[in-house]
């Protein structure tokens, strides 16, 4: 199994099958490695607040899926511990995101990713920067 | 109409009532006044990842949620401009988040907010930090 | 010992006799106690930058110094993985600057504090999250 | 004037000529555009802690005079409001650290910024991301 397969296989078996909420958002895995994930979604109407736009929420969690899956590809259960994004323009209903994790550096506890959110026009609407904390279980084992 | 009411009134006509993430979320309105909100909503199994426990975007979206009411509640459109959020303890389905905002600097540009979140049992379960930008449009008028 | 004595202890023996810079910068320890710390300097004209006003990097740096005696002080060597600061107000050459440290959160591995940096008037000129990672060293042992 | 040229002027006017801190820290400047900047300097004994290594501060002092540089290099008065940074690396006295600021939003109000901080070795030592708000006041008028 190369890297590839490992974090298609982790994120299958462990966590996308059964993220409820991912699939209520419509995330779509559009590629995985280790330490990468990009990941896309498009704007529902249920999905917007009260300035008529999408809630923060929403490009939130995009981008923290996005943390997630790249920062469990290794194999370690790693979970986040502190993360800040910044909205840089409005979403509006029926734009589709493209979410693209790198990781910045890993330690053998400690994982730093930042998030780039796009829109269909490329444009940068949300950058997000993500620390996790390794823990020493792993997701799978590679015999 | 003194604050609270100037704050329920642009929550009612401005924002909750077209929020339509908000009320799939579920969230209710404790309390509002100048610079303050108070939230509440309950874990549903739709919200839940693959760890079996509440997604990072719904305790952010709640967080969220309240930084838009109390930052709105003087009038003045604000917009989120940069938040970050620490996950301190797991959300499991089923729980209720009660989210707290405080105001803790506003200028006539900018304003800061922190906003803590606990659980059923009063544990802090998340610590937000929001900055938003204050435009010069006014949400309502005064009569 | 008690917690107090403890923290205080450790400021000494490991961390305050030894740190070059916060004795550059003049800061002196108020309080320290178990996940407590409270320190002040005052800003000297080498402090300042191009606006006339004090460098961002000094309140910054107080702070930071807050958060690591604080975390320090159960005794177990915590290191500093993410930090960030608001500035709210200018802080002037001569303005003495309070930094008031509070636990938020500490698990086995994870601990999070708020710091409060105020000015002599007791206005907030800053207000400061972190997010410390707890090795398994020990530095004192209490007989 | 083109935009390095405005950049170098901006900054030797209004800025750096009068920024004592930065000269304590020994910052040199290697590189500046618009929404850009190079800064390197040298970690010497007077500005390590109580671990044997670089205090925080000095990083962030760094990055935080990156950050003014890019910001301020189009000629409107920026200055920062939230700025957060992750310390990925021990940094030692004799480390030369490299900072370099990129724009990665900027409109009419908000500039969004994050800078890379590296050793010697092209090691990243800590990832800093930065906000601005623009004021309407300008540095300096081009004939």
């Amino acid at each position: 199994m190369n890297t590839k397969e490992k974090a298609y296989a982790i994120a299958k078996a462990k966590m996308y099958d059964n993220d409820a909420f991912s699939q209520w958002l419509g995330i779509e895995i559009l590629d995985l490695d280790a330490g990468k994930a990009v990941l896309q979604m498009t704007v529902r109407p249920e999905m917007t607040q009260g300035f008529g736009i999408a809630h923060g929420g929403i490009t939130y969690s995009l981008a923290d899926s996005a943390l997630a899956f790249a920062s469990n590809s290794h194999g370690v259960k790693s979970v986040s511990v502190e993360t800040s994004i910044s909205h840089l323009m409005v979403v509006n209903k029926g734009d589709t995101l493209t979410a693209t994790a790198t990781e910045e550096s890993l330690s053998n506890k400690i994982g730093i990713y930042t998030i780039k959110v796009v829109n269909q026009d490329e444009k940068l609407v949300a950058l997000f920067k993500g620390t996790v904390y390794r823990s020493s279980q792993e997701w799978i084992k590679i015999a």
